[in-house]
C-alpha cells in the first residue's frame, strides 16, 4: 500500500530521484503523495501493459537501480519491521495471539512478518488474505507451487492485485504460512466502515482485507486473540464515502 | 469528546451502573458506543434544557455520585495524560514545540495539558482553539472574566458547544494560556479531510479544531514547530462524508 510513496521517500531524503511505475488506476491520493515526495510517476494500464518491461526499459535508458515491490530481501526484511513491532507490542502488553491475519499480494509484507514473529511465537498461525479471485497465494500455499490469477478478475483491493506469488516471497511463505483466506469487496469496505467507526483509522480497501477475514466468519475468533495488519490509507474520498454509505458494517454494536 | 465514553467504560470496568447525560443531537455514533459500555444514556435538549439540572435530579433519585465533565480536579489530571504524552513523545524525538493548539469548550482538557507540559516547556504559548460563535473562552481570556455565549449560536462542532468557561478550569487557563483562536464550520470540515488525507485519522468536527486553526492561516506557523491535539473520533458517517465531499481540504499537496 504505502511502497510507492516509502521508496519515493526514501530517496527524497537521500536526495536522490525516484521514478515510480504504478497502475493509472491507483488513487489518485497514492498518485498525489507519492508526487509529492518529489518523485515522478509512470503510469500503466494493469491488465494490458507489463510493469516489469516498462521498469525494465527505464533502467535501460536511465541506469536506475530497480527496486521492486516485493521480490528484493531488503524490501521484505523492511516490511519484517512490521511483526517486529507486533512482537514488541505484544510483549509491552503480556499478549499471546492465537493467530495472525496479514493482506497479501506479492507477498513480502506477510513473508517479512512472518519471519519476524516466528522468534517470539514458533507455532502461531499466520494467514493471507487476498481479495476473491486474486487468491493466487492461498491456492498456491495449497497446492505447493507457484499458481497464477485467472484473467478477468477484478476487485476494489487496488494494492493487492499481483498476479502470482513472488520468487522469493513464495518459499518463504510456503514454509511460514498457515494458509490463504480470501475477501469479497463487500467485506472489504464493511471492514473500512468499521475500522473508521471502532478504530478512527482511514484504511484503504486492500488495508482492509485482514480485517474483513476476522469479521467474515469464516474463522474462528471468539475468544481467540487475533493481530489483524491494517497496512494501507491511500482511498480517495469517493472510494471511503461508498465504504461509509453502506449497510456494510460489522454488527458489532447494536 | 470521549468522555462520556472514558466515563462508561471505566464503571464496565468496575462493575459499577452508569447513567450518561448527553444531548439528543450528539452524534449516533457516541451514543451508540456509550451504550455499548452498558451505560444509560439520557438524552436532552441541549438549547432548552439544562443538563445540570436533570444530573442533580438523577443523583437526588438514585444517591449515584455526579462526575462532571471539566470542572473536576480528577477529570482535569486525567485530560491532562495527554499533556504528559505530548512532552514524553517528543523529548523522545529531540522535539522543542514553539506553539501548542489544543480544542476547548469547558477547558478541561486544554487546562490539564497546559498544566502537564508547563514543566517541561515553562513558556510555551498555549492556544484555545473553539468555533465561531462559542469563543467564550477567547472572550473570558482577554476580558479576565468568565464569559458567556451569545444565545442562538450553532456549530457543527457538537462537543465544543459549552456556553461558558468552567469554574474550576478558568483559573487555570487563565493563568496558562495566551489565548483564543476561533475557527469556523468549514474550517473543521477542511481539517477533517486533511487529517483523512496526511494522516490517515478519524477525527470529529471539534477534534479536528486546532488542526483547523493551523491550517487557517491566521496564526503563525511557517518554520514552527507546533504541536496539535486532535480529540476525539465521535463523527457520524453523514458528516464524514460531507467533510471529504466539499472542496476543503487545505492546498497542501499539488
Amino acid at each position: 500500500g504505502n511502497h510507492a510513496q516509502g521508496v519515493a521517500h526514501a530517496a527524497q531524503l537521500h536526495g536522490i530521484p525516484a521514478t515510480i511505475v504504478m497502475p493509472t488506476d491507483a488513487p489518485a491520493i497514492k498518485k498525489a503523495n507519492t508526487r509529492a515526495y518529489g518523485a515522478t510517476v509512470v503510469e500503466y494500464d494493469r491488465y494490458t501493459q507489463s510493469r516489469e518491461e516498462i521498469a525494465d526499459a527505464l533502467v535501460r535508458e536511465s541506469g536506475a537501480h530497480l527496486i521492486r515491490p516485493y521480490d528484493d530481501v531488503r524490501i521484505i526484511a523492511g516490511q519484517g519491521t512490521v511483526g517486529l513491532e507486533i512482537g514488541q507490542d505484544c510483549a509491552d502488553r503480556g499478549i499471546v495471539p492465537d493467530l495472525l491475519l496479514c493482506n497479501a499480494s506479492g507477498g513480502g509484507l506477510i513473508a517479512g512478518t512472518a519471519i519476524a514473529t516466528r522468534h517470539a511465537w514458533p507455532t502461531l498461525p499466520i494467514w493471507a488474505v487476498e481479495p476473491a479471485g486474486f487468491d493466487d497465494m492461498a491456492r498456491s500455499l495449497a497446492s505447493g507451487r507457484r499458481e497464477r490469477v485467472e484473467p478477468g478478475a477484478r476487485s476494489i483491493c487496488d494494492a493487492l492485485l499481483q498476479v502470482i506469488p513472488g520468487e522469493i516471497t513464495f518459499p518463504i511463505n510456503r514454509k511460514l504460512l498457515a494458509g490463504g483466506l480470501a475477501i469479497s469487496d463487500d467485506e472489504a469496505l464493511g471492514a473500512m466502515a468499521t475500522a473508521f467507526e471502532f478504530f478512527k483509522l482511514v484504511v484503504e480497501p486492500g488495508g482492509a482485507a485482514a480485517l474483513a477475514a476476522a469479521l467474515s466468519g469464516r474463522i474462528e475468533i471468539a475468544g481467540r486473540t487475533v493481530v489483524v495488519i491494517a497496512s494501507g490509507g491511500n482511498v480517495d474520498p469517493a472510494v471511503f464515502i461508498r465504504a461509509l454509505s453502506g449497510d456494510k458494517r460489522a454488527d458489532a454494536v447494536s
